[in-house]
């Protein structure tokens, strides 16, 4: 078996029995647009008898690399969604093609070769992407191709969706159907915020109190260590990162039921209310726990990153607490509750880097650490997120100049009370337009949609996603001059999110098997399933099989009045 | 077979096993709240091993009514949605119990004793939704119901929901899943907005051009007469009223399309300029073809009432168009188009009528007859539908003191954008809260939550119209002074909101069945399915076969932050 990591070429070839036509059917694009694109009238019928996807013979990743593998699959059953006389693995097959590569990653159509190049695996899942977008049905079904030539990658490199699980429980499949909504927008960062105020679903083996006592339910509203590494299996066939956050001190009230002592005890009138404020900073049992915590996220999250909160925290509690206040004076704090706000998040911060992880943190953060940046090293910040509303790209160049990587979230809360179709809002947005040098501007590493959750649940999450952060995904992955005007984005959106609704794959999983039921399910020819092998950094070995499914599409809401093709059809 | 007619008086006994418990599960209410109810913390185990609908003795409805019979099997799914051993169907029994009648409708659980009475069948297809509603679990999985004493009717007889199946198309799948939801909130008014502007999609036996040409698509974006009976028959089924809106002489862009010479051409610079305004008023042959397509529509849709439009007339193209300016002449109305409309809308209410229909018309019409009362009779209007925005009430004063029905609309325009889960808003609306006489005050017959489809389609209606739409019918359906208060009313709504993601019962067609299929099914014994025969006014029969699911939940969103025992999972 030939490994494919993240930075090995991945070379392969999209082999079409290639007939020229000129077809009236125009293509109708690529969303987001490719860096660069260039196609003609030139088309060529695509037929699901004849259609391969082939590793080239030169590229490093071969038959055996599961993300490519399951990437070929899965967009066949995308570009031919109608196509079941057989299962698709028996359609497959496998030949070993030499093709040189090259930089920035290529797809070129033309009459009698389609080839992929990209440098890594993820490229290549990312222009699988685009290809399977430019096959197109005429109106009597017959599938088609149009000579293309295509250089691309993406303007930022962290595109984020942030998921609430704490504000409302989603369940997996809820997550595993954003994952796929996600890859067909090129995003290519999943947000995990997992707990918060209202309830704290993951299920820790170090602290199983956390989630038997904070969650909505110890049992049916949890994620269990088996649900998170299976999302985690899951996005990366889809070339997703799973960023974990841990929000703390504030953020934190569901903590408090499982770990008593954690949180700080609020007083008035010189004795206890009977609630809790954030985290205790002043006790070293809160580091410990923190430690013990964090070693175990890092464990079960592969990630180099983990995002450690600290926004929003409230010092009223911190201030009433006599035992916070002779800690602040012990530290030589006086009465700015900022610098103990900095003080723990530095601890959380240098556990986690002890960890080998690199940090993200709101910009609460950065603007408490500048404004006491005489008492604490700021260089141990790295990444911060900005997402207060208002003047964002102030911000952004505030934590530029301070030589910090920015994340820009402000302008895309798409959670947000709103009209709901207004998708152009969050399309033009201009991420680098600050005053500064070509240095500073490389600072900003991307930006995210965040979809907070006191009003979406299951129930309503897909569609105030989609297509709206669609439109998102074009603004931080294509060149914005040639993507500015919001009237040539609006027959392309509609397009797009028409795809949305048809071209859609659940891998919806089977149940959690065993080698030995896997072993059953492989003799009895479940070739429908796709089963891979799932290692985490803690060396627990699972099985995940998925099963293919293309009759339901993405329920990504309308933009305006109109129609697509194949409509949603529910159930 | 016993006929069920819509004053026939219906009685039935919920036989229960009864044994009397005092749990410490409280009864979490019903939505829309009842106009008297009682219940104690008494509480009686229910098993649906041993738990029958039975029809009383005295009942006018017997077995044999296939709203009932139906209702029967449907609400025992609801009740117990985990029940699967064996189907529903052989659940049942249909003993005849012997039970007086009383008014207003009654539910009464006691020990020992269960009863429904009801003067129609439909209000004894509400009372079961009241019933079902009752009915809780315990941690254990164990059914109870509470001792409960209730008297009900609903506040206004007219509560309605509009769908607009022309913005965008709706499948009929979509459609049907509203009506389920609708009979939840016991709304009872399917108001079907089946063509405007944007697309035709009725296909109708007189015109068939106007779909061929006027819908988004001929073939995949249309009602064919057997999708409208199929409609009509399920929502009778819930004991919900369809009325369709056929809307002119504005909203008829579509229209033009199958119908040519129908739609008023425009002129510019004294030369048609190739556009088309509302239907041309001014020619003979515009009333042939109405006449012609309401005396189809009128027998297509059995209820007795239509909604004719009126709304939102541009005078623009009128004015500029010759042949109109000379019928304005000749007919005496010198410059005021809205005498044109008026005349217009007069001459299509003498035709409904004719038909044995009454009218209703949008705002629009009662406004201009009221400035023109001097040339025509206001005596042909009859029911007028309030939806302009600001002084909605003064328009309804207006209304009612000429003497018309009113159904108000305005402040419940839930497709808005805006805050998507601003319930509070549509739930303190006071629709009598105007200076009027008693008399006055009956004529408000009832209300609509209009949901308009510019950005609404099946990807999207579930979760905007529900549970919003909820907070409307207990406005509708309760006594004001016992739901004014918004804090009481939300741990009820939220509590029924959990209850439409979990308690549902899909009927989901079978395909459109001969009357020889339908045979070898019954003879297959496919006991889950129920089938029944639909006669449409012009003696079409049809055999509908509906399916029985209650795997998955109305797709209600979430009103803030929180969790429902069991939550929405997708798919």
């Amino acid at each position: 078996m030939i490994t494919c990591g993240r930075y090995i070429r991945s070379i392969l070839y999209l082999l079409l029995l290639i007939s020229v036509q000129f077809g009236p059917h125009a293509v109708e694009g690529v969303w987001p647009l490719p860096q660069a694109f260039t196609s003609s009238p030139e088309r060529y019928p695509v037929n699901s008898q004849d259609f391969y996807f082939v590793y080239g013979r030169q590229s490093a990743a071969q038959q055996g690399c599961s993300v490519l593998d399951t990437a070929f699959k899965r967009y066949f059953s995308l570009i031919f969604p109608d196509h079941n006389s057989g299962s698709p693995a028996d359609r497959l097959s496998w030949t070993i093609y030499l093709v040189p590569f090259c930089v920035p990653d290529n797809l070129s159509i033309s009459a009698g070769k389609a080839s992929l190049n990209a440098e890594t695996v993820w490229g290549a899942v990312r222009g699988l992407e685009t290809f399977s977008q430019l096959v197109y049905q005429d109106d009597f079904g017959s599938y088609f191709v149009n000579k293309t030539e295509i250089d691309d990658f993406p303007r930022f490199q962290f595109r984020g969706i942030l998921l609430d699980t704490s504000r409302h429980f989603l369940p997996v499949q809820a997550i595993l159907k954003t994952l796929d909504a996600m890859a067909y927008s090129k995003f290519n960062v999943f947000h995990w915020h997992i707990v918060d105020d209202p309830s704290f679903p993951y299920q820790s083996s170090t602290f199983p109190d956390l989630s038997s006592k904070g969650a909505f339910h110890p049992m049916t509203h949890i994620y269990t260590q088996s649900d998170v590494r299976r999302v985690i299996s899951y996005a990366r066939l889809w070339g997703i990162r799973v960023l974990p956050e841990f929000d703390s001190p504030g953020h934190t009230t569901s903590w408090g039921k499982g770990q008593p002592g954690l949180l700080t005890p609020c007083y008035k009138g010189g004795t206890p209310s009977g609630t809790f404020g954030p985290v205790n900073p002043a006790l070293p049992s809160t580091y410990r726990f923190m430690a013990r915590l964090f070693k175990e996220v890092s464990s079960v999250f592969p990630d180099s990153y983990v995002h450690l909160g600290g926004d929003e925290v409230d010092f009223h509690c911190w201030r009433s607490n006599p035992d916070v206040r002779v800690f602040m004076q012990k530290m030589g704090f006086g009465g700015d509750f900022t610098k103990l706000e900095a003080f723990y998040i530095e601890n959380i911060v240098n556990i986690t880097s002890a960890l080998n992880k690199t940090s993200i943190v709101w910009q609460d953060v950065f603007d408490y650490h500048e404004r006491v940046t005489f008492v604490l090293q700021r260089t141990s910040l790295s990444v911060v997120e900005v997402w207060r509303a208002g003047c964002y790209l102030c911000e952004v160049r505030r934590v530029v100049k301070a030589g910090l990587r920015v994340i820009l979230a402000s302008p895309w809360y798409l959670d947000q009370p709103g009209p709901t179709h207004n998708w152009a809002r969050y399309y033009t947005v201009w991420p680098l337009a600050f005053k500064g040098s070509e240095e500073q501007k490389k600072l900003v590493i991307g930006g995210e949609v965040c979809m907070w959750g006191e009003y979406v649940d299951a129930t309503n999450l897909t569609p105030r996603l989609w297509p709206r952060a669609s439109a998102v995904a074009e603004r931080l992955w294509s060149d914005e001059k040639q993507t500015s005007s919001v009237d040539k984005a609006f027959p392309r959106l509609q397009d797009f999110r028409c795809k949305l609704l048809r071209y859609f794959n659940l891998f919806y999983p089977l149940t959690y098997l065993t080698f030995k039921e896997l072993n059953l399910m492989v003799q009895a020819k479940r070739q429908d399933a796709q089963c891979f092998l799932a290692m985490s950094a803690v060396l627990h070995a699972d099985v995940f099989c998925f099963h293919f499914s293309s009759r339901r599409g993405i329920q990504a809401e309308p933009l305006y009045v109109g129609h697509c093709k194949h409509e949603y059809q529910g159930i």
